[in-house]
């Protein structure tokens, strides 16, 4: 797993300590935030995130893939090497699954002082109805040998990061990747992908925030010893600097996020809301676990509310809840956190790391209510 | 057409006179480009841009159609008002026409000073194959009085601009909106619109700039008097101060743009490309003009070469374009000039304006060879 050569020196952006909170912004998390998107939050209305909403972050370019001249291939520790074309994918046994995707960076905007990278707020997210064949199955008949540790994942976007050109790859350890809802998905909302969610296959690794769900697959390895390419080493980990290796990124924390109510201002996004009854919604969502409770407050976090939930839109997706406010004329500062299962809620100051990783501090909204 | 009542007071973002060249961005502006999505520079290699590519504004929120409850409303200086269902205007005559579509605003953050609004660079385009009825079969049928000289289109997009309370409302000359090519639409690469490209039905005026075709479309009004609202006179418009009301920003200017070539570095998407030949491509488009002539220049714009052109997608959408390129190692500013068919050239130099419109200056992209 030797990284390839080093890229020719490119300018060096912020010093990796970050910048402090309320500042302005480098033009190059501008460009980033142009290129990458979010979904807007008004679209936690709906269950399943209509394609051209949801979030989207390419590290590098989208591919040119041509799916008639595009295999995947298996290959490494494996007993029997395959060779598949998209219509022998299409073949295989098919499951559709409603999963909520999270960048592993959304939020990252938001903390103190701010990691320079894509300048995420909180609309990093969706929810598709992916379809594709399980993973698991492809590996049992390719065979995976004892002495395989992880299964390494190729995409075809190619660029620079870190100063090292690289393939897009991400490794599981055999375990995660057997995992009977890990999918190889050739379709989301009942088409086959568009071009820029990774057209014509990714993986998909429900529960995972996205950066495991590889796009523009080609390459599926089996391999004896842990990955240590750039996204596994260099990006993806709760450290305290840069030069710090800490934990990997990998689940999904709890997290709820609100329609934001009324209507906006066009350049600030400040709401003004009618005085009255007034129904504040969205969505909760926590990655492997379940949603057990959603709170909200209508006074910046002094005083805490339950809301009501509905039911998850699969063991992956998001469940909507909603909670009616007595609004009076004033200004508020809303505020939603929810916890999951297994009893962690949602912070309410957030927790800081240098690449920006996993934040799921409470969302807060300000609104001005006539 | 009076103003709404005005809105409480906001906090203003900058003070109106824009942002030095190379400045650090508003967190406001972020805000925005999160929002509203541009189309990856790579996908200028489709003919048709997939729906989730395309470029998106959206001033307010993106609202919560139910097509079932929905109706278009045609009234004010009419003989026969008329109240129609989407199903009544899928009955009606059908047209598909590819058009591209480009935003006013593109280009603004390439101003010198920068105005502070969407952060435009260069990305908001996008072609789609858009079909619906005419609307001059419509407005005959509802038979437009003789003392009618504008259009007013109404969105169901509602919040504040301008400290202006407002629905998202643009008005057309009816000569304008006579033309045959003007469209209701309802289908986006054969599809029904997705609901932040306007469903269930968007106005569709092919060779103007984005702002004119008014998504969510609720209301066709026939009136006598030229619509003063805030999307005609407080913004859209080519002027050299916020207070000076200018010229009506209306039909898009000659542009071409390439794919840019090589691959990226992720954070300051610098280009690396391998020596040898290299082939240039993209796209140009001139509004309701042709585009005669591109030229590319390797050398920062100090000498150029004629690129080859195909054919147009259709005489409201952009053509193709190429240049192959010797490359040899080094540094190199790559740039694209288009020329359209009454002899207009894209400037070298931007021509400021306060709002950011129309900026159609020549693309540059950096490329380091190896």
């Amino acid at each position: 797993m030797t990284r390839e050569k080093t890229a020719p020196d490119l300018p060096v952006v912020g010093d990796g300590s970050g910048v402090a909170p309320g500042a302005e912004f480098y033009p190059e998390e501008v460009r980033l935030a142009l290129r990458n998107r979010g979904m807007p939050l008004e679209a936690l209305r709906y269950d399943i995130t209509p394609v051209g909403m949801h979030y989207l972050l390419v590290h590098f370019d989208i591919p040119d893939v041509i799916a008639d001249d595009w295999r995947l291939e298996v290959g490494g520790l494996v007993s029997r090497p395959l060779s598949l074309s998209l219509e022998e994918l299409r073949k295989r046994p098919k499951v559709t699954l409603p999963v909520t995707m999270e960048c592993a960076g959304n939020g990252r905007a938001l903390m103190a002082p701010r990691p320079v990278s894509q300048p995420w707020h909180a609309e990093a997210i969706g929810t598709a109805e992916w379809a594709g064949t399980p993973l698991r199955g492809l590996l049992e008949d390719a065979g995976v040998k004892d002495d395989a540790i992880e299964i390494l994942f190729t995409g075809l976007d190619r660029g620079v990061q870190g100063d090292v050109v690289q393939w897009y790859q991400r490794s599981l350890t055999v375990q995660e990747a057997m995992r009977s809802e890990v999918l190889l998905s050739y379709e989301m909302n009942g088409r086959p992908l568009e071009p820029q969610h990774g057209y014509p296959l990714r993986l998909l690794v429900p529960g995972w925030y996205g950066m495991t769900s590889v796009k523009w697959l080609a390459g599926i390895e089996a391999i004896a010893e842990p990955f240590e390419g750039y996204q596994m080493t260099g990006s993806y980990r709760y450290s305290q600097s840069l030069d710090e290796l800490g934990e990997p990124v990998s689940l999904i924390n709890v997290r709820a996020l609100m329609v934001p109510p009324g209507i906006p201002d066009f350049m600030t996004r400040v709401r003004l809301v009618a005085a009255g009854t007034a129904t504040i919604s969205g969505r909760a969502w926590a990655g492997r676990l379940d949603v057990s409770r959603v709170d909200v407050s209508t006074d910046g976090g002094a005083t805490w509310s339950k809301a009501s939930l509905g039911d998850p839109v699969s063991p992956y997706a998001w469940r909507p809840w909603r909670f009616e406010w007595e609004a009076k004329p004033g200004r508020y500062t809303l505020c939603v956190r929810a916890t999951d299962s297994e009893g962690n809620e949602q912070p309410l100051e957030q927790r800081w790391n240098a690449h920006g990783m996993g934040n799921n501090v409470c969302q807060r909204v300000e609104v001005l209510v006539e």
